[in-house]
Formats: C-alpha cells, sequence, structure tokens
C-alpha cells in the first residue's frame, strides 16, 4: 500500500487539470504582447483563468499577478511593498510562525535598515489580533502574516486581526498558500491588501502561484522586464501552468465544502487516535480551529526523521517539519514558537491528507505508526 | 494558411516533449527535499533533466540553477552577481542593445550607485570586444552581453570577448535566451561565468528556464526561502516544466546541425527577397553572422504594426522589434543603436522561423507582404 499523506509539501495533480492543460500545452504558445491570432488565443485562455483564480478568493482578475511559486510571491509582496511604501516608514510586523520565504526576506531587509517585529503566537499557535495592533507605530507600512502554518496547521484569526488594525494606514499581506484553494477565502470579507496563493496546494500545477493585490495598493516590480502581467511581472507568460492554475482554482471553488468535510472526518480520526495509540504523542496546534486535512504532532524520546523513514518502507510518506527545511534537520521555529520543549520539536511529524486520500489510509498509518514508535524508542538513546 | 514566423516570442512545445512530461504530470509530485519515495522519484526526474540541460552547454549539473523564466535568470544574475562582488566594485559593462529583463535591473543597480558602461555596437550590432577591455576599470565586477539579440538576431563574438578580457578578473554573464539550443553552446570554450537560457526558446513549456553559474561564482539567491536548487533559488520545484525543459534540451542537442542547416537556407530565402520584392526595404543585424532563423528589416514609409497586423489578416504572425514591448509602440533602443533612423524604426519587422517551417510557408509570406506594403504606403501620410 502507498500512502501520501504529504500535501503541505506538494498536490498531485488532478486529472481532469492534466487533461485542461494538455491542449494548450500543445497548441496555444503565441506570445499574448503581439499583435496576431496566436498571442490573442494565449491571451484569451490567460484571461480566463485569471478570472478563475480570481474567483476563487472574490477580488477581480485585474488584482490577480501570476507568479512561479509561493515564495517568488511572498518575496514579491514584501520587498515590493516594503520599497513602495518606504517614505512613510520602515517598520514591518509579523509573527514568529512564517514560512521561511517570509522570514528570510524579512532578515535582508532587516539588513538594509528596516526594523522587523516578531509578534509571539499563543500555545495553539494564534496571533492576538490585539498584539498586532498594539505593535504598529507611525513607520509601521506593513503587517505580513500567515493564514495558515503548513506545521501546525492553525488558522489564523485573519479577518479579526484587519478589523483590529483597520484604519491604521497599514497594507496587510497574508500567505495563504496552505489555505487558498481548500477553505473559503474572500479577500473582501478578510480584508486584506495582498494575498500569496500557489496552485500547488489545490491540485493544479508546480511552478505557477499567484499574488493578489488590492487595486490602489501600490509595489514595485520584483522581476523587471518586459510588459508582462500589467508590468508588474515580467517573463514570458507560463501558459500551461497559468491554465492549470484556473482550472484548479474553479474545481477547488466547486467542490470544497465535499472535499473539507471528508478531510475533517479523516483529520479528527487522526487527532483522536495518534496520542491513544502511540503514547507520549502530542498534538501540536489548534485542537479544532486548523486546516482540514491537517493532523501534526510530536513524539517524545524519538526522533522525526527517523519514524518518516521507517514509514517509507512501510510505502507511508509523511513531513517532519516545514517540507522545505527537511533534509536542514533544523529545529523547527515554529514548534518553538508555540512552547514544545527543544528536545521534543524533533520529534515532530505532520500529516497533510488530500482530497483522495481514505479512511482505510488512516487506519493503515494508525496500525503502522505506534510499532515503528515502540521499536525506535527501544533502539534509541532518547528511548525510556 | 496559418504560419508562425515568430519563434523568438515563444516556441511551440515539441509534441515529443509533451509526450515526455505527461507521466510527471500526473504521477510526479513528491516534494524532493522530503524523505519518501514520492520525493525521491522526483529527485531522480529532477536529476535527470538537470543533466540534460547541463549536456546541451558543455556544464556540470551542478552549475544549472532552475528559474522560472529568461527574466528571472538574467535579474537574478545580475543584481546576485553585482551583490555579492560589491566589496571589490560597483562598476558593470553591458551593451546598448540588451533586452528590457538586462536594462532595467541594471538602472536599478544605477539608482543605488552603482555605475554602468553601456557600450555602443556597430552597425551590424556587433560588439568590439577591444571596447569591453578598454571600459574595465578596477570597479569593474561584472560584464553582461547578449549572445544574440531577438531583435538583429546578430550573433555576438562572445569567445573573443572573454579572451580579451581574460585575467581582469571579472565575471562575464551572457544572456543566451536566442542562442541556447539553437546554436552550439561550450560554456568552457566560450569561457563565460554565467549564462542565461530558456527553454521556450527551444520547443520546451514556457514557465521555466535556468541559470549557468561556474563553481566558484558567487551569487546571492534572488527568491529567499527554502532550500531548493543548492539554496540559491528558493520555490517548490516546477517538475513538468523542469522535465520538459531536460528533454526539450536532450532534442535540441541532438537535432541542432540538422534543425540550422534546414533555417539558414530558409532565412536566406527572406534576407535575399524581402529588399528586392519590397523596394525600400533594408535588413538588419548582420547578413551572415546571425540566428539560424532570424531575418529582420525594416520597410521605408510604413508601419510595422500596420504590417503585422494586415499579415496576420493573411494567418501570418510575425513581430515588430522585441516581443516584449510590442504593444508599448515604443522606438526601439537596438535598432537605433545600430544606427537606423528614428523614422525608419517604426517600419521594422522581425522573422523567426522554427524547425517546423517550411520553403512553402516562406513563399507564401514573400507573396502576401509586398502587396500590403505597398497598399499601405499608398494609405500612409508617411508614404510616397
Amino acid at each position: 500500500m502507498k500512502v501520501y499523506f504529504d500535501h503541505m509539501a506538494n498536490t498531485p495533480v488532478d486529472p481532469r487539470v492534466v487533461d485542461f492543460m494538455l491542449p494548450h500545452l500543445k497548441e496555444t504558445y503565441g506570445n499574448p504582447l503581439n499583435l496576431h491570432d496566436f498571442g490573442t488565443k494565449t491571451l484569451q485562455a490567460i484571461d480566463e483563468a485569471r478570472q478563475k483564480v480570481a474567483d476563487l478568493i472574490g477580488a477581480n482578475p485585474q488584482e490577480i499577478i501570476f507568479t512561479s511559486c509561493g515564495s517568488e510571491s511572498n518575496n514579491f509582496a514584501l520587498k515590493g511593498i516594503a520599497k513602495a511604501y518606504e517614505k512613510k516608514g520602515r517598520h514591518i510586523i509579523t509573527s514568529a510562525i512564517e514560512h521561511f520565504s517570509i522570514h528570510y526576506p524579512l532578515k535582508e531587509l532587516e539588513k538594509e535598515g528596516y526594523k522587523i517585529t516578531y509578534l509571539p503566537v499563543d500555545k495553539y499557535g494564534l496571533i492576538d489580533p490585539e498584539a498586532v495592533l498594539a505593535a504598529i507605530t507611525p513607520e509601521t507600512t506593513l503587517v505580513t502574516l500567515t493564514h495558515a502554518s503548513n506545521e501546525i496547521g492553525t488558522i489564523e484569526p485573519i479577518k479579526e486581526i484587519v478589523a483590529r488594525v483597520k484604519g491604521q494606514g497599514v497594507i496587510v499581506h497574508v500567505d495563504a498558500v496552505q489555505t487558498a484553494g481548500t477553505i473559503p477565502i474572500n479577500v473582501a470579507e478578510l480584508g486584506v491588501d495582498a494575498l500569496t496563493l500557489s496552485a500547488n496546494q489545490f491540485y493544479g500545477p508546480t511552478g505557477i502561484a499567484a499574488l493578489y493585490l488590492r487595486k490602489g495598493v501600490r509595489i514595485l516590480p520584483f522581476i523587471l522586464g518586459g510588459t508582462q502581467e500589467d508590468g508588474k511581472r515580467a517573463g514570458t507568460n507560463n501558459i500551461p501552468g497559468i491554465v492549470g492554475m484556473g482550472e484548479a482554482a474553479r474545481l477547488a471553488k466547486s467542490e470544497m465544502s465535499e472535499r473539507a468535510n471528508k478531510l475533517i472526518s479523516l483529520r479528527d480520526k487522526l487527532l483522536k487516535n495518534l496520542p491513544e495509540k502511540i503514547g507520549n504523542f502530542f498534538i501540536t496546534g489548534h485542537p479544532t480551529q486548523r486546516l482540514p486535512g491537517h493532523a501534526s504532532g510530536c513524539a517524545r524520546f524519538v526522533e522525526g526523521e527517523s519514524m518518516s523513514m521507517f514509514l517509507n518502507m512501510e510505502g507511508i510518506a509523511v513531513s517532519t517539519g516545514s517540507a522545505c527545511v527537511s533534509k536542514a534537520l533544523k529545529a523547527s521555529h515554529v514548534l518553538l514558537a508555540i512552547g514544545v520543549n527543544p528536545e521534543e520539536v524533533h520529534g515532530s511529524l505532520v500529516f497533510s491528507l488530500g482530497k483522495d486520500n481514505t479512511e482505510q489510509e488512516v487506519d493503515y498509518v494508525l496500525e503502522k505508526l505506534p510499532p515503528i514508535v515502540a521499536r525506535l524508542r527501544e533502539m534509541s538513546p532518547l528511548g525510556r
């Protein structure tokens, strides 16, 4: 049996999305900036995809900028917005549990003289709206927060945060890579100014993502050159990626509640059974206010890397902490931020389920994992 | 009849490349940074593609960094190398005929205090190796030059330039978007330190490109976040794009001389017949030292935009100047640099042929264009 429980890292492309991409991959190639029918055909395909992506989050198509990945959208948003508004001030507010594609660009801005405030989170990973408001100074231009961390799955109270900071004259950017296409998002209701989303988190292809930028919000281009994406992002358009992202967005919107209901029931089975069956195992993140397919936790006296390797021998793919740094074996800054002990951090596991996973697969994992943990604890110097 | 003569803007994806991509688009989705078989499968596919791209230009696979487009590679190379070496100096040498994805990042560096030297070119668009050497100062860290401009097709004497500047302690970057996969390139023979190449110029998909960076050359990352691409370029790998680029590179290498021989004969037919059949038409770029499928020129007393629209009504797609700015209707800086009069610049046309074009298509264009030009000249206030 092969069980893929690593959807936070990447989702498989929906076969319907592949079918939709295929004719474009073969036959849509004219440059949309050029004045001929081949280009017009491409422009129409891109416009249609842009509309579908906009519809997923309640935006206008003119507010969608296609990029190559969530990391690019995050780098672009932070540097582009910070610099567009730097005459007003050079203070940015973020949280302690952001993805590295947020933290590293911020560290670069810090070197240039920007001041960054890293807000703490509570034991569930929740950011306090009052703390965001309290951190704002006259120099603050930008607040950038995750909608949900891929490591702990907790969904942040973005709407409440935006309501609190309204009227303070700050731009709010949200990293919604893990939520867009998975839970309902309406940018107008949330009240955010910029939002990162990535196709590879909702069964679209890798290599394509987007940045929502509310009309009127200024940004400096990140990739300079041609006039693509309204002059905001140069580079020949990724035609198959864009049309694939559009179709994946359309499917995600129409099937969202159905997918989520199934995933919540599978997730809750894991959240309930993992501590019971493994022992000395605690759940990380919020018990209910979390991503539908996301279950995470730490097993004491054992290493996540070893568990994931033994699980792999049983055909099971899970992740230990953030997908982007697994090989680095660093202690997760997200788990440390929610108060997990440094020695317990290394026993972390993330089970991220997708729309095609089954209860049978959950049962298989719940059967295979406990004896692996028991054996590792016997073998390990950390074991008791 | 539909005739696509706009391959400088974008090439169609080779059906064999599509076939190669398809199983990966469907079944290769594990994150290669994660320790499970799904990730290992992806890693193997990427490694194989990286080898094929390296083979195309005589590089080592460790020297290939995948990016999302030629413009990203150019922005990345310029900013990343300039900043990595800025303790040595802040002077960069380039030419007057570079793509906007070179000129605009350089203008941004100029605002930050860098000094940029824009070398002139001769009437064919050739850069003088002696002039490059003469422009070097103790502050110079980087020389960035096009291998061939998409507007005039002239192939620059990169090998001679590198030989001239050898020992001067400068990094040489070449924008080979229009040449890689089309004419033979060996980075060791050329002696360059960094080189931009893009899959969509050799029948691979859009949305994927690469930067060759010679081992030992330093660069600062452009997109910060995860540890992908040896820590030099964050973001979930574009799996279908990367495998598609690899296969396109393999085909380009094995079929290169066959493709070029055919294209040269079609190109030369255009270069000979366009001035004869149209009258008051002159070829731009070098008569022989030019891209195999590239013919360009200017018709006096008529506008390129009008010609291309009328050609489009006959099913013929051509470009007027650079693909990335056609809609901007700006006078081409490349044509001005080779000495074309400002009033003649607007009559420019670029015919860029691809491996599947035929002599019949060339004949069709040579039949349709002259009466279009004649009619436009009659109608136009510029006409005589």
